[in-house]
């Protein structure tokens, strides 16, 4: 426990995951083997992670790496939360066009709308992406930034999950938030990078992830400073700014953090080149997939799903050293209590 | 002098301006009025800003506001660093194209190169914007953001102003160091938010002002991530991403900061819209513009400057309730010694 801060102890050890608690040190940390990441079953993923914590934080070690340049990204959907059936994001669209109905009448007669106001979603995908950027546009633009912050609030505070009942921002991975905050307190910086939209997250990362606005990367539209009645607002326009998935993540972690990771956590083929970037960098690395192998807990899937698919990563996983998570085996629980 | 850390009050105490220390304290901290800012002469900008940050961190106070949401923002070229004759990044510019004449011998028969060749910077600059865009692509574009970096480095720890003298990083305005360390100290996170490119300013604003990579906005050009020989690069493209000026600012702020500052400082009109934008927001806040009125120990400019124009902004600060700095009357000191 040498240079371990009692309140850094005590915020690794919060069984029950106190989201939004951080601490933080300048002096060298030692991560406790035995009572860190307690969702965690005794396994090479755990330990994988707790040696990279050790070797980065220990002063002096041909590891170490100075406080300030502890930079670790997530991705979101399907990495600290859930992301089947279908994305959350996409969830709220489909809401949010049931919402906005009243004052689209055409929308009972135009595609995808129309499937959607049916129930139908299976046909209202059938367009392709020309179909999910309608839904998206027509149910993410329109209004200024402060209008459509609300509205994901509003949203986020009601909406359940489809099949598991719950809150979404319950349906987060109580084993992910234990090793967000077990960085945090070893003086890393935690950012998440995510394909999904930058606005759609920032009004509750903070409370959930311990994540303030500032340090949230993702896929943005483009928005317009204007003067409404001598007030200046931001409008959001249906005209995509930034697409953050794939070779785009490395793009984006570099148009906001503007150095390199040392860690990074995705779970699927869209977080390749997220890992790639991170752990190509010299000196020590840490790259970890999220494999959904847990039809009890949650959902197993990977190769073929149309939703967070995972085949490039697990066929190079092992030859590019990165450390591949069962939830099913290396989880002793996968949502908060 | 309640709340406030002995370490944070050897920071603001430091006359000599130690650049890059920060310290931050999350009690309620009081600014010491005698002590703080000593480059700033008694009077109603240094007032301004001590009662600002005693309002804002007054636990209790009408104006209070949590330490993880005190967001200042700062221009950098004019306001936080020297900006005549010509931006600074200007100069990169035309002394990169002198170090790339040798492998582009076209450019001694073509404009803007040929003229930037024979020193005829006036010649070179006619052809007004697209004259500037072509010698920024051809010394900011091809290369990969770990090579721009290291350019970026070898020419700033080399380059000497050429009226001053003096190395860039030595022509930092010490009154406004000791500001970004005051809000520091105060719990602010401290941003820059500029229209010049923010890989010019990275690499080297951690060291010069105490700001990380990650809390520096400003323009930039598209970048590609592609594998050269198996490595992952992140190469330059001859492309404008985003320009972080005038209306841009606000929308740069937004789409790193996610929220809204409670404070601004600025130079010219191209900060106008970042000032309004910090300043229309609920509870009290900041706007602060740095007027150039000083041509003896600085240079004299604003409303008919081509380089740092201030007319708008000096015709409405008062109706706005901005503070205008002068440089003269308000400054004991200009440049650390």
């Amino acid at each position: 426990m040498t240079g371990y801060s009692r309140r850094c102890v005590l915020t690794v050890l919060a069984a029950t995951a106190a989201l939004g608690t951080a601490c933080s040190t300048t002096t060298t940390s030692t991560p406790l083997p035995s009572a860190a990441l307690p969702s965690w079953n005794d396994g090479p993923a755990r330990s994988a992670i707790l040696d990279f914590v050790a070797a980065v934080t220990t002063e002096g070690g041909p590891d170490y790496v100075p406080a300030g340049q502890r930079i670790a990204v997530f991705d979101n959907d399907g990495t600290l939360w859930v992301e089947q059936p279908v994305y959350t994001q996409l969830q709220f669209a489909l809401d949010r066009v049931k919402a906005l109905a009243p004052e689209h009448p055409e929308w009972r007669t135009t595609e995808p709308f129309a499937s959607v106001l049916q129930g139908d979603l299976a046909k209202a995908l059938a367009g392709g992406d020309k179909a999910l950027v309608q839904l998206v546009m027509a149910t993410h633009a329109g209004n200024t930034t402060e209008e459509f912050s609300r509205t994901v609030e509003d949203w986020i505070a009601t909406a359940r999950h489809p099949k598991l009942g719950r809150p979404y921002t319950q349906l987060v991975y109580r084993p992910m938030i234990e090793v967000l905050e077990l960085l945090r307190a070893n003086g890393f910086e935690t950012w998440i990078v995510s394909g999904g939209g930058v606005e759609f997250m920032r009004p509750w990362t903070e409370g959930v992830y311990g994540v303030p606005p500032e340090r949230v990367i993702g896929s943005s539209i483009v928005t317009k400073y204007e003067l409404r009645g001598g007030t200046p607002v931001l409008v959001r326009l249906p005209d995509v700014d930034f697409i953050d998935d794939k070779v785009g993540k490395p793009v984006g972690i570099h148009k906001f953090i503007g150095r390199r990771p040392i860690a990074a956590f995705g779970n699927s083929d869209g977080d390749f080149e997220m890992l790639e970037w991170t752990t190509s960098g010299a000196g020590r690395r840490l790259g970890v997939i999220v494999h959904h192998d847990d039809a009890a807990r949650e959902f197993a899937y990977d190769r073929d799903s149309h939703v967070g698919r995972l085949a490039r990563g697990l066929d190079e996983a092992a030859g590019r050293g990165w450390t591949v998570v069962s939830m099913r085996d290396d989880w002793n629980a996968v949502f908060p209590p």
